[in-house]
């Protein structure tokens, strides 16, 4: 196992123990409704945006326990995102993660709800993070609803499904804000957790690195739809071709869109590289790249 | 016009003028998208949750515009329940304050999206709310992530479609989650907006007027769901009985249901008549009390 390997478990185990405290009986009730929380929050995903933000934390000398809550609420906006475009009325997937999807498993009003009841609390869990100052907690908040919002995710969730991209220039925009929002969002309330407000070229240099990170990670995931194998990725190969959804291969050969995204990671690289501490970000970035699921 | 039809008027002028900007294209756009935020937001509704959110806050010294920001972020989340709340997979409703319902005038995957984008901009308005401290943003954004999430509103929601009720007190209890947790979250917001954290016993008085007033406030719509006339009430009479929703009509005559409501709207203005300056919050439960749509 490589360092960054073992890093990304150790990071996911903690994130994971944190998620079920957030979503207990005592957070979130022993309804069916809470179930559908659990189902489609724990035990599954890669916890990318959880890992950036402990360790972007880590790198501006931060304590993880600061970060775990913001980790937490991060994963909880990603899982609540996948259950609300998994309905019926948007991609109408039957599978995620190798296993039915939440409307799937619970009806489509709970997994309605779940997914409502997801968003809400995870700004009521980065509010309840007590080890950083209320400062930082408007920060993340603030940074929180717009990444989610309609300048943020969910307008790349409505640009995706309604607007047609005349080019690479267009669609790498509609990415931005689809897949490159959160992991922003992921990568700056790290940032807010560390001590004290940073200068702001080193809010800029987090921000190159979760842009190029997050362009790089959808053009490797549009490659892996046409190339991949349906078992790894837990989800039925071709769906995006399917669905009508744009990709990179819109435009792009495959050849050439493999050099984008070297080309994205590398600039990703070279944002945070003179940042002493960034070792496992910087392979974080080249491991994204090389991933084939 | 009475001084409280005066001061509902002023309060929703106002509250509508900070909705508008929340809600411009600079904040959320100028695609469809955005335009179904607006569409269910602006322009409708008895902004009685921020009128709370105002008249609390001003009850315990605060200024109107550390309060306004709360108010706005308040009618965003109670927008966005009604256009979930109208989905086909949940009450299917093609009505909403008198025109389509969202899903109808905008399809239902952007009423879907704009439901998700007003939630999550919700809390950035209030975390953005520059006339209060950190503290009191902290504060706010965790009393509203409570009460819209899965042990609040969601959890109502949830309870009202799946659950059946035995008797009047888990009636009772559905509805102080359903209806009632946003209620108590806008008081509430109300106060955090006021300077100085509030003693407890004054945090406890505004939640036992906001419970009152938030049960009497069900059982009034559920004896004008009844009684009432659909053009006036701008849905459908008798859609909750169409859906086998829950009502206190199913445990209570509707004589014992008025009395109850009475003793609900007497017990939410005993707890805050005390307070000099409460007379307009004191009067709006009456109004509630005696309204007809």
């Amino acid at each position: 196992m490589t360092p960054l390997e073992a890093a990304l478990r150790d990071a996911a185990l903690r994130t994971e123990a944190t998620l079920e405290e957030c979503l207990s009986a005592a957070h979130s009730g022993d309804t069916p409704l809470a179930e559908a929380m659990r189902y489609a929050t724990l035990g599954g995903g890669k916890r990318i945006r959880a890992f950036l933000t402990l360790r972007f934390c880590a790198l501006f000398g931060g304590e993880e326990e600061a970060a775990l809550p913001f980790a937490a609420a991060m994963e909880m906006v990603h899982a609540y995102s996948l259950i609300h475009d998994d309905l019926p009325c948007m991609d109408n997937d039957d599978m995620r993660r190798g296993k039915p999807s939440c409307h799937k498993a619970f009806g489509e009003a709970n997994a309605l709800l779940a997914g409502d009841a997801l968003l809400a609390q995870a700004f009521e869990v980065a509010a309840s993070n007590t080890h950083v100052s209320d400062a930082a907690v408007r920060r993340a908040v603030a940074e929180l609803g717009r990444g989610a919002g309609a300048l943020g995710m969910t307008g790349g969730q409505y640009f995706d499904r309604s607007e047609t991209c005349a080019d690479l220039d267009e669609l790498h925009s509609l990415q931005r804000l689809k897949t490159g929002a959160l992991i922003r969002s992921a990568s700056l309330l790290g940032c807010f957790a560390a001590p004290g407000p940073l200068p702001e070229n080193a809010i800029r240099d987090v921000c190159r690195y979760a842009d190029g990170l997050g362009f790089a990670f959808q053009i490797v995931d549009d490659l892996l739809d046409v190339r991949g194998d349906a078992a790894q990725l837990g989800k039925p190969v071709g769906s995006d071709v399917k669905n009508g959804t744009k990709t990179v291969l819109s435009f792009l050969t495959p050849d050439q869109a493999q050099r984008l995204a070297k080309e994205c990671t590398a600039d990703a690289v070279a944002a945070i590289r003179p940042y002493p501490g960034s070792e496992l970000l910087c392979s974080l970035a080249e491991y994204l790249l090389s991933r084939d699921h």
